[in-house]
Order: structure tokens, then sequence, then C-alpha cells
């Protein structure tokens, strides 16, 4: 088996309640990596055309990398998949924590589930075995309680738990996997797809170590990353994890008020990380071998108790939660915050679906007939933190939201429709595309939807700062402003995504700045692969475009790579931003970005890229 | 200025007497690189279409690399380049030594000549400072006394000069650039440009050394090369240079015989380089910084007088000189060798013309009338040492030959047409399309016409050896058959060719085993870029496509990327050769190569691929 891979999957059958372990060659692992390489691989070779993604045909991938588990820092992930419940497309999400790791020391790369468990089970994973445990008394338990349970049960206070509260139980359709209690794969409704598979929770537990190829080197890039602890975002990251700028974030427009909908917020400082720190915080956490701890873990007593075992809220929660609800109260945010982490539901989704009811409310869409009385303007903390209950029971107003704002704005009726911000069904995340135009192509034609893990973040190559400085080691030399939208703009958007999809496939986590140069390093070194960034680009654009065939072959065409209409209509603002969207100019942006990607006209891959990519067998699903 | 250059190019009118030196900034450099980038760039943007590669207008350009001059070896090269007198399209060579190495120090990494000297000079460049020189008394002369009249008159021993003999003088469509006398940049006819340009030499000095921004990593890698004089191709090239396995040539249906007609030939051993060892060779020279030392040098007393201070037959010139023209005299082909080195004529170009001569001689279609009584059957040694000559002086028959073999084709008619071997008007080089696919495919679409510098040799991909190892870390996973003309064959032959001509940028030499790896180690301690594989490889599809835009512009279509019917005709073989080339799949594989490329069905680049090459200026010239 190859360095840094265990060389075995586990295959379960809920239905029939099989397990098979199954060996993965070294050529298998160099292709396609790992987490969503994996998923990619997985989901379009086994999945049927057109299957509910809530039937038993659906199959859920838990996929590790080769990185993760090893001494390098961002390594603690691992990467979660399906068929969405959410868009009906492409489902992949990446979560941080210990879980991925204790995968891999229990001796397998990836799980793939499948059927559906006649009544609730859970799965557990020790040093090489695998077994199908009853969870009939897990079943419509918290996720807090669920952890406990398990590990009670199972005698050790080091299991780690990947699993679904209510919410996911309930089939929210954007429910999520929780694991640690406090991380959440949390895009795309992979919680539903467990929880249709009445799968509670996967409890791991190993023993045995990750071998990398070269040890010496492991050291010392584990060390050299010290040197990284120094770098002006990690540092921020550590002194007060994500969403310590929401400042600036308003002043340059990137910041989301009111379902998207307005330019200016009373107080961003009430909802930024800083005014965590002085408030509400009481410690920080970090992911397996990450010095950065990046990972706020709150407290409140009053007016609600925020349990401080579900960690406390990031950047897209705080803004997604907070100012595109119109709210200011970090407190209810956090109480927002603990109840999606405890049901299991994704808070930027939530935060998202809810802000929505919000603006139909105050345009008298939703009544308070349809609320149950609850006053639904934007900025009721109180209402928030209702509403975010009511999704994970699907009780009232809440089992509606829990479509999703697409199936949502359908049952609502057509004049809630354009309040329904989200693509492919996905609800777009807490970066304003109005002001970063790669990122609003991006979430045009990500195959997850709205999506700002498979994303560039325009800013980052606007003037000479550590981001371009990576990309120039790809031959991107010189910045390219924020509202430029032009080919080169694009194709430094391809090159970024295409990396990032691998750090996707390793699993090596977006924020830390590794470089290019090191990360081809790290793969070297875990694996001995000579591999080059070459390599490793194209397994980036390799399972891109797989992901695309899988979408291609689900009906998706190029109306779905496409925003809200909101985005491009400025009179569609209440403040008058000064930002905006030209549609003609995304438009050709797109059959740019298809063209460079080797696709045609609409989005669909060339034959010959395919075998480019060196997955010629792969247009049999086209 | 960036290391590893002097940031300097010198510009030389020769029309107008005027030397102008340039300043070029370092992203050029970067996005460009050097050699075969910087031809492709000063082509494309500087000549005039449609004009006489013959007259004034077109422009002659020597670059070196960033590599050039320093301690790595494999780094004695450098670039020639023009529009080419023998394709009408982009022409370009590149050639060992120690000229590019003085060049560079002596404070240039280029020079562009334009237009055409009143009479004949020469170029004297030392120190950053350049003259043009009377050169009168040079005219006329064989290259090792222009060598030796110029080290007198300047009273260095240590000049170094690049010069034409009387085949550049007479503009022989294939006359080369001599180089150290016996170092051709061989192919495409740069000698006659320069013929062209009254222009008889460039001899250069200096002392400024090339600064490498990681000095010390630059002594790891130079000490780390003495483990590769290992490899058993290098220690192969060490004791014998080029050409010690004409048997297996033979054997495998490599070695071209009688004008590719043939595939049987006497006695391969006779000209192979092991027995040049036994017999005429009397020492081993290499290039700047290089310990293989590869080139041999060989001296004939009787029956005719080779002189050493010629160097000795490269691979190419045994076999043109020798099985392609039936010859298995090896004194015989050392003194052509000569010959070709003396008068400056491109040894390749000079059998593939004498071997179409013999055949059609052999077929009634050349008389004795027409060959001043020479006997011009397959394996007259003789004859072959006197038309050499011939072609040179551009006398009798040799004034025809010297056309190259179509255009002596089209001069001698219509029945001769089929024995004329090249593409584009390029002769083929001595290695066979019908054995090695995509070697057919490359003959057939590189930017020169048939090169074997730019492309690849598929025995190296066809068993688990050195090239496909190297080719690994480029994601090229497994073995590919020879007969294999498949895409995955093609996606192998892009990557390999992508690294080819950026090794024509860098420059470094095609022999050395430096693994990909070491390539991107190398260009990163010598320039302090922070660069990756996917850069550099990038750069080689870039030049790549400025060369394709160069022939675009001039004329060339999807029908000149084709081989000579011979290779599809089992019936025009004597021997019924066991390998063959099939027609469709060629022609299928053209089209895969296109698509590949980002090229149309007519191989015109899409503009979006120029894009995304960032040479979107380039969209303007087709």
């Amino acid at each position: 088996m190859p360095f840094g891979y265990n060389g075995k999957i586990l295959r379960v059958n809920l239905s029939r309640d099989q397990i098979r372990v199954e060996d993965l060659d070294e050529t298998f692992y160099r292709r396609y990596m790992g987490g969503e390489g994996f998923v990619a691989y997985f989901l379009l070779t086994e999945l049927e055309p057109k299957i509910d993604p809530l039937s038993p045909e659906n199959k859920l991938i838990f996929a590790a990398g080769p990185v993760t588990g090893t001494s390098i820092p961002g390594s603690g992930r691992n990467s979660v998949g399906a068929k969405s419940p959410l868009t009906g497309g492409f489902g992949e999400s990446e979560v941080g924590g210990f879980w991925g790791t204790e995968l891999k020391r229990a001796g397998f790369d990836a799980i793939i589930i499948e059927g559906r468990a006649k009544s609730p089970v859970y799965l557990w994973i020790h040093d090489g075995e695998a077994e199908v445990m009853d969870a009939h008394h897990l079943w419509g338990m918290e996720t807090g309680e669920v952890q406990e349970t398990i590990r009670d049960e199972l005698g050790d206070e080091l299991v780690r738990v990947a699993q679904i509260g209510p919410g996911g139980e309930n089939l929210v359709r954007f429910a999520c996997v929780i694991v640690d209690l406090k991380d959440a794969a949390g895009r795309t409704g992979m919680g539903a797809v467990m929880g249709s598979k009445n799968l509670k929770a996967i409890a791991v537990r190993g023993h045995s170590n990750i071998e990398a190829a070269d040890k010496s080197k492991m050291k010392d890039l584990a060390r050299g990353f010290m040197e990284l602890m120094s770098d002006s975002m990690v540092s921020r990251l550590h002194a007060y994890g994500t969403g310590a700028v929401m400042d600036s974030y308003l002043e340059s427009g990137n910041l989301p008020v009111n379902n998207f909908r307005d330019g200016v917020f009373r107080d961003p400082m009430a909802i930024d990380a800083r005014k965590v720190k002085e408030t509400v915080r009481v410690g920080m956490e970090g992911c397996f071998a990450c010095p950065v701890r990046c990972k706020k873990v709150v407290k409140v007593d009053e007016p609600w108790n925020v349990n401080p075992i579900y960690g406390g809220p990031e950047y897209e929660a705080l803004a997604a939660l907070g100012s595109n609800c119109g709210v200011d109260d970090l407190k209810a945010i956090c109480k927002a915050n603990e109840i999606c982490n405890r049901y299991s539901i994704d808070s930027i989704s939530t935060g998202a679906v809810i802000a929505f009811a919000m603006e139909c409310y105050e345009n008298g869409i939703l009544t308070d007939g349809d609320t149950g009385g609850l006053k639904l303007n934007f900025g009721n903390a109180e209402a928030l933190i209702r509403l975010t209950e009511l999704i994970g029971k699907r009780e009232g107003l809440g089992d509606v939201l829990a479509e999703g704002v697409e199936k949502a704005s359908e049952i609502i009726g057509e004049k809630s429709r354009r309040f329904a911000i989200h693509v492919k069904g996905l609800e777009v995340p807490m970066h304003e595309p109005r002001l970063k135009k790669a990122l609003a192509l991006g979430y045009a034609v990500s195959p997850t939807g709205a999506d700002h893990m498979h994303n560039l973040h325009d800013t980052g190559i606007s003037s000479w700062g550590r981001m371009l400085e990576d990309l120039s080691s790809l031959g991107v030399l010189e910045p390219i402003p924020l509202e430029d939208l032009s080919p080169r703009k694009i194709r430094a958007f391809i090159y970024y995504v295409d990396w990032r999809v691998l750090d996707n496939c390793l699993l090596l986590c977006n924020f830390l700045p590794w470089s290019y140069i090191q990360k081809t390093e790290i793969v070297r070194a875990v694996t001995g692969w000579k591999t080059t960034a070459w390599e490793l680009m194209k397994i980036g654009e390799r399972v891109t475009t797989m992901a695309r065939i899988f979408n291609v072959r689900e009906g998706f065409t190029k109306d779905d790579d496409w925003l809200p209409e909101r985005f491009f209509n400025p009179k569609d603002t209440v403040s008058g931003s000064r930002i905006k969207l030209d549609l003609e100019k995304l438009k050709e942006a797109r059959s740019v970005y298809y063209s460079m990607m080797g696709w045609d006209e609409n989005g669909v891959p060339e034959r010959d890229k395919l075998e480019e990519l060196d997955i010629g067998w792969a247009a049999k699903y086209i």
C-alpha cells in the first residue's frame, strides 16, 4: 500500500447489513488522491442517474486524504459526499477536527455507505474492524447527548463521532454532518442523506500510525510551519478565529445584510470576532496537529444558555445568522449557532433561509398566520432563535424552510422567488458576489452550487499579497483588480480553484498559508511519489470535471450555472450599493470559463479533454 | 535585473549599421524564459507576414536562456531562430558548446539581427560592447579558417565564434550555424538567413559571471549530477556519444535505410559509435560545464583526410549520411560530416537530400547527365562525399539539391515527389515514424516541420524506464505501447513536448536525465523565482502555441501537418517492413492533438486558450 494511505476502504451496505473491506491500488490513489476526488469517482461510477437523494440508492461517502492524520498542520480534515438532497447534484463538504485522523488510524481511507438500515443504527469502526450497532436509544437525541452516550457505552472517551442530530433525522435538506460536536461538514445536505439511511453516527477509534515516506522531511515541514504562524492572516486567525474583519467587510461591500438586500448595517463590530473574544469567548480549540487553533468556544448564561461544548460561530455563521438576518445581538447569534450544531443543520443555509423568510414577511408574502405569530422582521433576534429550532424540528414554518430556499419559495409561491438567494438550490454563503467578480463566477459554476469552498476570493489577487505571490508560482504574474472579470481573472480563478479542489482531496485546510511549492513537498514527503505541481493541479481539474459530468448526467444545464436576479438588479437593493455585477460580463465570463476548462459552449466536458485528464472512461456518463 | 539574466539584449540593424542595447523586464523573462521562447515572441511580434525569409525583412535571433552559462551540466546551449527559408514557417534550432555561455558572459541574453549588410561583416561582442566588423577577407572561407582568422585578428584564442561557411554564403536552404567548428544549430536553415544578411560570424568574449539566486543550491545540483552519470543512457553517451545502438535500431525498425525505403542494411555495426571508437576516434569533447562529454572527435588520414577540429558524426549524421544513403563506409561518413561542418550545412538535410537524389537516380528520374557523371546509387560513398561538397558550393546537381528536397523535387519534376521525404519542407530526421507513433504525430505537427527536437521518442514510455518514471511526475502513470496512438499517448506526447520546448527556452540539454523535479529546482535556484512545474510546463505550451500562430499567419493549414505518403504505403518499401503507420489513426490523432492543445479543428489556437496561456495579445496575429 502507498505511504500516507491504509490501502483499504470500508463498504457498508445498511440494507443488507453487509460490511466489506476493499483494497485500492496505488494508481487509483495517485489519480484521485482522496477526499473530494474519491467522492467524485464513486458517485460518478456507482450511482444510478436521477435517483432520489434521500432514497437507499444514494451513497454517502466519508473520505480522508493522504495528508489526513499526519503531522502536517492543517491535515485534520475529511470530506463527506453524496448526491445532494438540496441541489439534486454533486454534494460534497469538508470538515476539520479529529474524526478523519481517527478513521485513518482505525485502518481505513474512506467509507462508502449504501442502502438504508431498517431501523436506526450507528457504525462502530475500530482498528480494522467495523460493526453496525443498534441506535434506537440514540434516535431523537441532540448531538451532545449522542456523543456522550456512545463514548459511555463504548467505554472510551477518545472515540470520535461523526453524527446527525434531529435536523438530520428530520431530513432537513440542509442538515449537516457534525463532528466533535462543533465542526460541520456543512453544505449540500449530507446530514439529510445520513438521516435517510437511518444512520445516526459513525464512531471511530484507532491506534495505528499513518506512515509517511520521508519522515525527516515531514518533521522539517511541520517545524517550518512555525514561520508561517507569523503570517498576518494566520496570526489573526490564531488570535480571533474567523470573522475579525466585519467592519472592513461592511466598508468594502463584502458583508451580506438583510438577505443580500442592503449595504448598511448598524454596527458590524457588534458581531465581530474581536467582540466575541471580549464578551462571550471562553477558549479556542483546533484541529488535529494544527497550532493555529482558530475555533472559538463561547459560553453564554443569559438571556440564553449557550453550551460551550458546541464551540462558537465562525465568520459564516456570524454573518448568516447575524447581518444577513439584520441581527446584531451577538449572544442570540451564538445561541442560533449552538442550535445548528445541536440539531446538525448548516448555519449558512439556516441563516439564509431565515433571511429569506424575513424578507417575505416584510413584503407581506408570509403573514403572522404563516409564522405562528412570530414577528419575522429583519433584526428580530428572538425570532431567529425560535425559527432555527423550528427548522431543526421541522415544525410549523420550520417544516417549509427545512426544504431550503429554492423549494420553500416554490411552496410559498411565485412572489417569494426573487428573495430566494441560491445557486442550484444551495444558499449563497457570506461573501458578496457583486464585490468579488471571480467569486460570482465561482458561485455560478461550482458543482455544489453557491459554495465558498470551491472558490476564489478575488481580494487576494487584487494587490501584491500572499495569495498573488502564491499564484505567481503558477504563472499569474500581475495583480488583477477586484472589478476585473476578463479572461485573465478567469485564468487565475481556474488555477486557484484547481488547487483548492486539490486541498479538498489531500485533505489540507484552505486557511493555512502553505505555498504551492510547500504543498507539493508535503505530498511528496507523505506519499513518496515524485510528484509535481503539474500532476497535482491536474488532479484538481480532473475532480472538478468529474463533478461536472455528474451534474450533466443529472440534467443540469448552462442555465443552472447562474446567479439569482438580485445580484444583477441595482434597483433591488434598499441602500443603493456602490457595487454591481454586470449580467453580460458574467455571461461572457461563464463562456470563457467553459472554454478554458475544455468544455463545450453548454458546459459539457469535451471528450478529448477527458482523455487529457486521464479520465477517458468518464465519457460514457455524458 | 533578474538572476540568471543580464537583463539586456542587443539589437543590430545591419542595413543601418545601428546597434542598440535594450532592457527587458522581469515579467517578460518569466513569461517567455529565453531561447525558443524569445524566438517565438520576437518573430511573432516583429516580423511582417509573408516576407521572403532570405530578404532583409527577416530577423535572425540568437538567444540564450537563464540556465545558459551556469554551473549546471547541460546548460552550454543557445537557440537560433528566424523565419525558415526551408519551410517558410517558424525556424528554430539549438546548439551546444561554449558560445551561448560566452554571450551571457559578454553581457547579453539575446541578439536580434535585422536588415542586411551592404557587404560582408561580422559582429564582435565583448563585455557589454558590440561592433560591426568588416568581413570581406573572411567571405568564401571555410569555417575552420574563419575561426582562426578572427581569433588571430582579435588577439584572443578564447573568442567563441558562431558562423557560416560557404554553404551559408551560398544560401543553401538548409545551411546551419556552426559554433566552435563542430556544433551546429542544424535545422531549418538558419545559416542561410545569416548568409542573406551578409553576416559571416558573431564573435563573442566576456568576463562577467552569471549570478544565480541560490548559489549553494546550485552547487548541490551540480554535484548531485554526478549520481546521474551512472544512468545507463548517460554512461553510454559518456563512453560512445550518440549512435551506439545501431544494431538494435535496425532490429527494431528505427534506423532509416535508403531514403526510408528499406528495412535491411548490410552491417549496422559498421556505422555504430562503438565502431567509431575502435577505429577513427581520437578523443571526446563536451559543452560548457558538462562532464558527459558526448561529442566524438574523429581523425582520418586515408583515403580521405578528415580534420579533427570539426569533431565527428553524431547519430543523426551517421544515419543520414550512412544507412539512409545506403553507405556503410564509416570513413566516408566522417568525411561527409566534416564537409557539412566546414561548409555549414545541416548533416541531416544533406544526407536526406542525397538519399532523395539516389532514389531518383535508381528510378531513372535523375540521369548521369543530371549528376555530371556521378553514379548516384545507394551505397556509393564517393558520390556521397562529392555531392556533399557540390551542395555546399551550389555547383551542378548540388545547386538543385541545395534547395532542400521539397523544392528540389519541384524542380526535378512530379515523378520525384514521392521520394521527397519531408514535412513542411524540413527533411525527416533519423527516427522512424512508422515505428514510433507519437514521433510520427510530432513530425507532422511540429512548427518547424519534421524535427526530432520538438518531439517524443515513444520507446521511452513503452516500458517502465527513466522517461516514464519522469513522466509519472506529470501524471502519466502507466506504460504506453509503441504502437499506441490513442489519446493517452497523445497526452503523454503533449506533456513531454511541453517540457522539451521548455528545455529549448531554458536552455538545457535534452540528453541529460535531469528529472522534472530537478529541472524545476534548477530554475528556482538560478532565477530565485518561486516557480513550479505547472508554470514551467505552461511556458512550453505557450511557446508551442506562439510558434503555431506564426505558421497560421504564414498560411500553413492542417494539410501541412502531415507526413509523406511513403510512411503510409507498405507497398512503397522494398523489404516489406514489419511496421506500418495507419493513415486514419494518424488523422484522428492529429485531431485529438489539436483539441487537447485548445486549437480548433483546423489547428488554429482558440482565443480563450491564448488567454489561458497569458498571451491574449497574440490573438490579433491569427
